[in-house]
């Protein structure tokens, strides 16, 4: 049956109030307006940034909400005066746009696309919503709202890929993996033969790993209070893991005693500010780079030594990996494709959308990687 | 009369204790050892660093020390086994030297040699001084201590330079010019038509905009509370200047407004930690890089929010301008005397050793921008 320009009723996981659980709900999907697509979702990863909202009781969302965003789909419909993707397309949705017109989009350093902040008012840009639920309009989420059968996005937030790829893994490339992998390639820019620490061993530190790893760096030092996470670290590229809590000294001087001056590019994946402040610490003192990958929650005011630039280390800011979004998450997974990095390590559990709580609670107790949900 | 071998008496300013002025005394200079050269000092700078130190009552330095690192001069004689260096070369001192063997000199990204730390010591590598004064040793200072007629340094942190340079001029190469002119060029490396903003215009805050003029900015906006300063930094290349107290809003904001969307490339010059975090904040938020080239005093702590990161900016420490110094000190000579830059807007006031007093009277005033000393 034909659905375009039809609204198409379907599940989808609503978030009616801050620290309530998500509700299966029958919702309705209005077709895309001119700029935007409608797409059935396929596969969702459940990330740490909805589940720092589901945990915050204080959440600045507007409510009810669907959220998620790092999906995978097959495009339903495009509104007027789509021209990158058609009907039956296979796309991975993007948090981050790449409207390719502001500044950020224009200079060869940035992706931080100024149309990012649409995502703030929870809306699409002429001010309403695709979603209601039950007769009330449902607020969109993070450009995307990838907890729901069918959504609808903005043609700078969809990019299309490989008509062969398996969208129940490569929907952790529209965010998780690529953000870490990215942060090592393109922010950091890891050089062969160099060493690296990676502070948190989740999904997104382990997808750092994988990232110094592809770039040639010879030592890959995990660091996590969990020892249980070190075998998964090797298992991706860790030459060697330790646990903060093993060592009486402050972590960086462990890493400058194991390395004799420092580590030449730290990451931190966890949004701790105290463990920024350490990464920078460990490294090199000249030309060590410092990136934070961990989202840090808002209004967080890092305590830094002023010293530690002295001698001409680099703290760095990464969104996104710092891929330009549209046109590098196809290349993404063509590479995966071409079998240049794995993604199976980083998926521990696949569950159906209506066991969403259950993925939640698996991700609470840190066991769980990602949990990739089916639609 | 061929002095090779022999003690030397000469004039040096001696700083005896914390607090006193500087004394012009007679004291011996012994021959250079090994790997060590003895040198003519012809000119030497009055530097910020020496500023910050004959102002600070508890100093850490070691007690009487021979002060000042912006030296020129020409090479006296030379210890065993100097082959990069010979008599009556005209050279320039270092006191970040490069040694070509630690693993910041053998990084392309880093400059800040292992050997920078002797200079702690106050001492030769040996662990003796090659000064005395009075019958007492005196210390030595930057691994350069240029406010004397002959000084002894390591041949690493000496480098030859065109024997027709004016030393009484190119003297500024030696720190100041080359730590603001690189922090632009080698550290942020700015891109032709970018926007700057240059927090301070002393001596190093005119380098920075000589840099990001020679680097091709469109748009070089000097910051500074005294207006006094504005006509020579737009002399140097500022295309206009700004001073914070005229503003009710925050600086940062200021420069939004101004720009649009934030300055892509700006530079702390001053040493203060609230300005490296308005600088930073005045970044643009994707690709914006802030470079902190003023010193920032011992156990600052810088307190800045976390979520300037999250787009991506940069901080970046920078010392020497990311120069390697012995390779590139010689280079930014030639382009002295190529006429690629101008050190005339930066040298006020030219005095002889011994009015040394006078001229650091005229530092603390500001009104002098860089007072060169001849010997």
């Amino acid at each position: 049956m034909n659905t375009t320009g039809k609204v198409i009723r379907c599940r989808a996981a609503t978030h009616w109030k801050p620290g309530a659980p998500l509700a299966i709900e029958e919702i309705e999907v209005a077709p895309p307006k001119a700029k935007e697509v409608r797409i059935k979702i396929m596969a969702t990863g459940l990330c740490g940034t909805e589940m720092k909202m589901l945990a915050n009781p204080n959440s600045h969302n507007n409510y009810p909400i669907i959220l998620g965003h790092e999906g995978a789909g097959i495009v339903e419909s495009v509104g007027e005066g789509v021209s990158t993707v058609k009907t039956g397309d296979k796309v991975i949705t993007l948090f981050l746009p790449q409207c390719g017109e502001c500044a950020s989009c224009l200079n060869p350093g940035g992706n931080f696309c100024v149309q990012f902040k649409q995502s703030k008012t929870g809306l699409m840009s002429d001010g309403t919503s695709r979603f209601t639920c039950k007769g009330k309009p449902v607020y969109h989420f993070g450009n995307t709202s990838t907890f729901s059968e069918y959504t609808v996005i903005k043609e700078i937030s969809v990019t299309k890929i490989d008509a062969v790829a398996p969208l129940e893994k490569v929907c952790l490339i529209s965010c998780g993996f690529s953000t870490g992998y990215g942060a090592a390639i393109t922010t950091a820019k890891v050089t062969p033969g160099s060493s690296c620490a990676v502070f948190g061993l989740g999904g997104v530190g382990l997808s750092v790993i994988m990232g110094c790893k592809a770039a040639g760096a010879a030592r890959i030092i995990g660091v996590d209070v969990n020892k249980d996470k070190f075998e998964k670290a090797k298992e991706v590229g860790a030459t060697e893991c330790i646990n903060p809590q093993d060592f009486e000294k402050p972590i960086q001087e462990v890493l400058f005693d194991m390395t004799g001056a420092g580590v030449e590019f730290c990451f931190e994946a966890i949004g701790n500010p105290a463990t920024v402040a350490a990464a920078l610490a460990s490294c090199h003192e000249s030309h060590g780079v410092c990136v934070i990958v961990g989202l840090l929650a808002a209004g967080t005011q890092l305590n830094i030594s002023g010293w530690l630039f002295f001698s001409g280390r680099s703290l760095k800011g990464s969104v996104f990996g710092g891929w330009k979004s549209r046109e590098n998450v196809s290349k993404l997974v063509s590479d995966y494709m071409a079998k240049k990095f794995n993604l199976d390590p980083l998926i521990t559990h696949t569950l159906n959308l209506d066991k969403i709580n259950e993925a939640v609670e698996l991700m609470k107790t840190g066991k769980c990687i990602r949990c990739v949900l089916l639609l």
